[in-house]
């Protein structure tokens, strides 16, 4: 099989650590046990190499051989399709599988992602717009928390979903966002056990740690 | 072929009308030919049964035979590949497509949908927060615009991908985002004269007007 190639920064900064979106690939392919190597792109100077392979100017990218894919959800997708253990083999569970994994990055993210840019900013927590996306977030939350109390993954067994989900609500942990949530954190503390995700969160710090 | 049911609200206010996501599906499913019809469920009362299908409260969802599908992005994955002209069928290209699939929906509408939830609320354009979910929408709209100026659609011949990207442009357009980007708005005009988008923008607000 052509070889791949996980890129991600040289460096970040110690509050991205542990965050940046390399890990989702890391975790894919250690839980699937693919052969990879890590190259780094400048974080201080992105050229044109860089857009070339991530439109937006941010990381990762994994390249196959001549492919060349960008954002977290692709590549988990393709993964999921690449290796083994990453989608499950019965049509309705790939099925779900994949829902969950949209559903992580376009209903859960979208609210999490922008709440962390208040919480980082250290914006005013009674302001108007502050109230509204606290409201977003525990509105996604609260009704996951039935969900996620009923079953141990997203699709019945482990997936490129329970990637995409537990690493969302990583960024939702950090800042105590789960707090009321019993089932999230149980969720969470399930995905996170995971050798593979051990694994794959350490090797991120230690490659950003070898570049201080 | 099972029959193909789309769900949406019953009825939505006029903000959003021309806006609700099953607008997505329904320009897929005329795009592909594909028969269907399209059921209510009530905007006011979400019960038991709205939550099974969809579990955030939201719409749209879709039911084929024993199938049912939530998420908008999801659900266009699926049609991409139930439906004939709505990916392409070279192995390099459908993965183009769906890169820019999840690239729509995560990084692009990720930074168009809290920005638009300011806009909505009329909120301070000076605040701080405000300033920086601009530069977060105009960080993208730069990076997109180099590529938009050099393709006719996402992934070389029209996909489900344009479909999530010229809907999440949409939104960003309604508010005047894309008076700057020249290649944005002539893509978008390229996506919104298909006969498909005309149609499902003319059936959705024919639906919630006969709710009226």
């Amino acid at each position: 099989m052509a070889k791949l190639v996980l890129t991600t920064f040289d460096w970040v900064p110690d509050m991205p650590r542990g965050y940046v979106r390399d890990l989702r690939i890391r975790w894919a392919l250690e839980e699937a046990g693919l052969p990879y190597s890590v190259e780094s792109t400048s974080f201080k100077s992105r050229g044109a190499e860089h857009f070339a392979h991530q439109p937006f100017g941010q990381v990762p990218w994994l390249t196959h051989g001549e492919i060349s894919l960008f954002e977290s959800g692709a590549i988990l997708h393709y993964l999921g399709h690449l290796g083994e253990g990453l989608l499950p083999r019965d049509d309705d569970m790939r099925l779900t599988a994949i829902e969950w994994l949209f559903a992580a990055l376009n209903s859960v993210e979208m609210a999490s992602l922008p709440w962390s840019l208040f919480v980082f900013s250290g914006d005013d927590s009674a302001s108007p717009m502050r109230k509204q996306f606290d409201a977003f977030v525990h509105s996604r939350l609260q009704h996951l928390e039935p969900i996620l109390a009923k079953r141990e993954w997203m699709a019945g067994t482990f997936s490129v979903a329970d990637i995409a989900m537990a690493d969302v609500l990583r960024l939702l942990d950090r800042f105590g966002a789960l707090a009321d949530y019993a089932a999230a954190r149980t969720y969470l503390d399930r995905a996170t056990a995971r050798p593979a995700f051990r694994k794959a969160l350490a090797d991120q710090m230690a490659h950003f740690a070898a570049a201080d």
